[in-house]
């Protein structure tokens, strides 16, 4: 009993001394008919007064969790349950609602990675330090908010960033218009709007085995069904086979894929966009990644082979500038995007002015092209430091491909030891990772590393404590 | 055929043109087997070199959307429709989905209300002059953004703000703590996480019968049934006759009602929250107007009487700051909380950072409470005068009551006037108006008026046009 209240300034000491009592009776700690210490020994322990013991100890009398029996003293009431239970039955509304919660291991990386003591090996975000946290500051002084920005937004978002966006993206060779572009809350939120509005429940959604879509499950929790699709197969054969008369979407993140890193060739490209068409399956291309590519190279989406409208294309900032911004884009047939738009507003009447204002001047002025410029240099000389760790510590046990942008290396171990009790064994160690399982169900072979996030300490710590005790484990398992 | 190309930076003339034709075509202007002007003709109409309209000629007969016919000339082609069609079965995809679209008079809002040259009577958002835009532009050069921030969001939300909500709420005398408070996009997005997370399809979502919810739908889309809840009949049998033994929820807005504007009695807010109690029903409590009395009142929200944890309340900062900024909260039981911050998590990684760097600053900093004075005393002014627009011209065919609070007077018509059509007449003379239709389905009694947007002489000249229509429509009526 280590607890005391301390001075909040929104909960008085009695409130923080009534909830701690409660949750102890809640949660088995103190059980029915359990002698309570005096006032005078609580007053001590919590070091507060004794009225304030007595004022929380009368209202807990008031709501039957304490019980006086005349000359023995103050006792936990011998039935307190009743009076806990009154609250809806929550667990049960949770357990029975539509969305599915994240597993287990996911939501440990989403509680874990909010702590500041931990080596962070597989997270999918910028380090602190690679955030441009100095030039956002200066360009908020110099953002003007019309009074119409500031209102509801228009339902497609601010013309004047989908303007800006027509522009960035001919970099990727996509010509489009502002009425072809929904601004979304990140690439997440178009793939829930997608589920929503495009997809039937029972509809297929095809993707590649190891698959990002596996971490999260926008479409899962809307009833549709997740397919593994092989793109050596015979695509059409294989799409025909598996989907028969279902709707069906396509999935696919063809630059710097999540987990794996790699950039489809162009005859796959090519495959899919033509089976596609031939079956009338629109592809939904994720290219939060694509302009992450260390050299200049002409890997470019889907979306440009495009002319029938098959494509919904999705990109954002969150990988380039900020993810706290949470802007992102959705290019793609206009009634589509229309469709989109309305989902949009009736789920959050639009994105933030604020964060619509910022990115249209970080694309206008030049600011994003710049800063990605140094961002490529920064991530690619973490890449090239993270696999001279690997060549030390994990060649003779693991194999990789030399990362060609993005954020990840996508480690294949020769024996399946990238479990749910390493996950846990090194979380022990102030370690976070990303198993391999996270995107393939089943699969204890893989890890996915990020160099975007740890600093060059943290990952040469974290790499060699994670070999060191992947190896203690192989031993084990030989001997 | 008064249409050409414009200078765009995105998209080149031969392209605009090819767009153009594909339209035409597509939407069966130009029929098949017609006759195309000549490409001298056309460079002349477009004001555009030949050359462009040769190439984009070329690009559509290759579409196999124009075929030459050796000297004839160019036709559109015998059956361009295959050509037209590849792309996948958009609206089948839409028709099909499991979102709900709006309802067209509500699109037709939310389209309209984009354009600068309507009068907007309905409108449940401040007027662009009572936005505090210079306030926030000023505010944004203080704005410190640590790294952490403009990362991935913790899933609950900033700590100081939420921090400083804990004392923000104190005001409507709600004692809570930063653990039992979720951040979200909106109190709309609130709804939509307690849909998709907290209720399974079929449940039941018990309203007042003129309510807010009926004009958007983010429980209907998830499968759950409204039903209207009378507050003059015996609340616990009314609850338990309609529910049986489904799951259920009931919305209420017992401060400033929207559409209706009232405030609910204390012996109302008693009654539901007992009767809610004894049935096991969580109660969602809407106070986004609550700030907004006009009169120091003690009107305090619903969830002051909870002790038990039944009541889920949700406040927003779109009526107060401003709606672009996209920030609301809920407050409830901290396992609740947690879910939903896990679909929130799921959804879209979090509300924008800079939006809540934003309302951070306005609420610790004294600027919220000082704004608030102001902008009650700004709308207790607009509400009078709408209600001597009233007295003056709605006198005799309608009812209402005073204002005390919020955006809106629920007016009432002794005859059934407010109709889709009348809804479409008033928008051809470029006024706005939300019927109560939209509120209260087969309700053509109502109009919800709001003084927050309009500004004084639009008031005056939109309230006269439309009163002028409706007693037109009555004297029709009559003779």
């Amino acid at each position: 009993m280590d607890w005391k209240p301390v001075k909040q300034q929104y909960k008085t000491y009695h409130q923080q001394i009534i909830d701690w009592f409660t949750e102890r009776i809640a949660c088995g700690d103190f059980l029915p008919g359990m002698k309570c210490p005096t006032q005078r020994a609580l007053a001590l322990q919590f070091e507060v007064n004794r009225s304030t013991i007595n004022t929380a100890m009368e209202e807990l009398k008031a709501n039957g969790l304490l019980e006086t029996r005349v000359g023995a003293g103050t006792f936990i009431a011998e039935n307190p349950w009743p009076h806990l239970l009154v609250h809806p039955k929550w667990q049960q509304h949770i357990n029975a609602s539509i969305h599915k919660p994240n597993i287990e291991t996911i939501q440990l990386i989403n509680d874990y990675e909010q702590r500041e003591d931990i080596i962070r090996l597989g997270t999918g975000e910028l380090a602190p330090e690679l955030l441009p946290t100095k030039q956002l500051e200066d360009s908020l002084k110099l953002i003007k908010l019309p009074s119409r920005a500031i209102g509801y937004s228009e339902p497609q978002g601010h013309l004047a960033l989908r303007e800006s966006l027509c522009n960035h993206l001919h970099k990727r060779d996509i010509d489009t218009t502002p009425d072809n572009i929904l601004i979304v809350s990140g690439a997440l939120q178009a793939f829930q709007l997608i589920a929503l509005g495009l997809l039937e429940r029972g509809s297929l959604v095809f993707q590649q085995p190891a698959s990002y879509l596996n971490s999260i499950h926008p479409f899962q929790s809307a009833g549709m069904q997740m397919v593994d699709l092989d793109l050596q197969s015979n695509i059409v054969e294989a799409l025909q086979r598996t989907k028969k008369n279902r709707p069906a979407i396509v999935y696919s993140i063809p630059t710097l894929d999540n987990p794996t890193g790699r950039n489809w060739s162009q005859t796959d490209k090519v495959s899919i966009y033509e089976a596609c068409k031939k079956l009338s399956i629109p592809i939904l291309e994720d290219d939060v990644y694509g302009e992450l590519q260390f050299e200049e190279s002409n890997e470019l989406p889907i979306k440009t082979l495009d002319t029938t409208g098959h494509v919904l294309y999705t990109g954002s900032v969150s990988k380039t500038i900020s993810p706290g911004l949470r802007i992102g884009w959705v290019v793609g047939p206009k009634t589509v995007i229309q469709r989109l738009a309305d989902i949009k507003m009736q789920t959050d009447y639009g994105s933030s002015a604020l964060s619509q204002a910022v990115v249209t001047h970080w694309l206008t002025s030049g600011l994003y092209d710049q800063h990605l410029k140094n961002l490529k240099v920064s991530l690619q000389q973490r890449a090239r430091y993270m696999e001279q760790l690997l060549e030390c510590d994990f060649k003779d046990i693991a194999t990789w491909e030399t990362p060609i942008g993005g954020f990840y290396i996508w480690v294949r171990f020769e024996q399946p030891v990238i479990t749910k009790a390493l996950f846990l064994a090194v979380l022990e160690h102030k370690i976070l990772i990303n198993p391999g399982y996270i995107y393939q169900p089943n699969d204890f072979h893989h890890l996915r590393l990020s160099y975007a996030y740890a600093s060059f300490e943290q990952m040469e710590k974290g790499l060699q404590l994670l070999a060191k005790m992947i190896k203690k484990l192989l031993l084990a398992e030989i001997s």
